[in-house]
């Protein structure tokens, strides 16, 4: 089963148009990313504040399919994939009550923080993509299976 | 006892100076008071979107005893007070491991939404205020029963 | 010429990493559409508060080509599109000192705002991309002059 | 004459009430410190990013006298007060045309960044405590004049 997060919809995601405002969504992604690296034993202090090595956001995007509204229960599922020796990408999809509402992806490639030159991904982000992806492609051959 | 909130500490609550952007520690507090709003059976999103009746904040305050870390797991209290007819406080101690990191209040007012003047607590948020009230008397009791 | 906005990076745009947290990226470009709006005269407070029609963001991207710091002075340059009756989209390129650092685009559709059912663009909205679209060009046919 | 900062309300700044999150009208005060710093010759990404001294706030309070809406045009007045060797206070007044809706304080600390120990404030930020006090205290003998 891939990773998934629960999240309920504050009244700060909102805006006076009633919904939450677009670009809050994807912090709510990065959130479910936090929650997924901190279930698999990483510290997110050290992994996001005292790191010599940094994964920066490079491309990020976002559909809406229906308005979100304070009080939702958000489930967030979340699917990473390794695209090459410094980067990966995170496919995101938010549900409320088993309806699709939304889906988001962000990008992120590897770099030094000091020099912020890229460089291979450490063991650390290497073995939560495995276990993630792995996770995940587990919950697609099951519905596979369901369907056939 | 009273109410109490789990949060971990978002990569966006904070800052370029490594801890908690101060402003965000009160959004978090305001969580925790709609957890508590939702926990007892008010429906959020009618509470704070279509409503007749609103309860904007006049007054906010918050005192940092410590910085607070990507990844911290904070304990939000929560004790809402009746001020009068048509106001009310909530008082929220902030802790780590125990130790009380931050201290925060907010003060509501009750209005009509559309004409803006102030008007009588409904018993919705009046019988909120009595639970929440009562629960956090017992919590204190039974602490001067201890020390005693 | 395009409609620019001037943008100092403010202190809670950042996080724990140093640098511009990457959904408020998309936050500033959305200020940027407001600032061109208010300019074009159109009243910001019924355009997103009172309206009976509403512009919600369907789909929304952000690449990232350099890091962003407090205090950086941005520069938005905004290039409004329709695409057919009822939906626009807007190109925003971000730049500092001259060299672009990043570049986003929203995706908005027209509905009523009760409804939430789809409906044409009105007037005021498309005079708004009119204009921004007719100067935009203007600024593209000039370069092309300027490189023949 | 105070340091004034001129900030429009967005639409980011609003929450599903219609008004200006409360949280959010600190942020804005913040803002109005930031520019003020800057205007001063002070560089902001080194003040708040690569700093061996820091500013934390240890304490915020803000008072709202007014809801605010999107596209309403703020201006902020600050006045910030040396409250002893290693600590200040800023006073906020916001107002829109000419009517006061909020007022807000923000109490810093000066600290030495790595050991997070307080620490006497240096030349840099006294100088602009002097000139932004002395500023706001020919304002306020003008204004007694004025009343004599």
């Amino acid at each position: 089963m891939p990773f998934t997060y629960n999240r309920t919809v504050h009244f700060q995601d909102t805006d006076a148009a009633g919904v939450v405002y677009f670009a809050n969504l994807l912090s709510i992604c990065h959130e479910a990313y936090e929650e997924s690296l901190g279930t698999s034993g990483i510290n997110l202090k050290d992994f996001f504040t005292n790191q010599s090595v940094a994964y920066p956001i490079v491309h990020a995007n976002v559909d809406f399919l229906r308005p979100l509204f304070c009080g939702d229960k958000l489930l967030i599922s979340l699917i990473p994939q390794k695209l090459g020796v410094d980067k990966f990408e995170i496919a995101y999809e938010i549900t409320v009550d088993d309806v699709v509402v939304a889906k988001a992806i962000t990008r992120h490639v590897c770099i030094d923080a000091s020099s912020r030159s890229k460089q291979e991904l450490p063991d650390e982000i290497i073995q939560w993509l495995e276990t993630n992806r792995r996770d995940a492609e587990g919950a697609e051959r099951r519905k596979s299976r369901e369907i056939m």
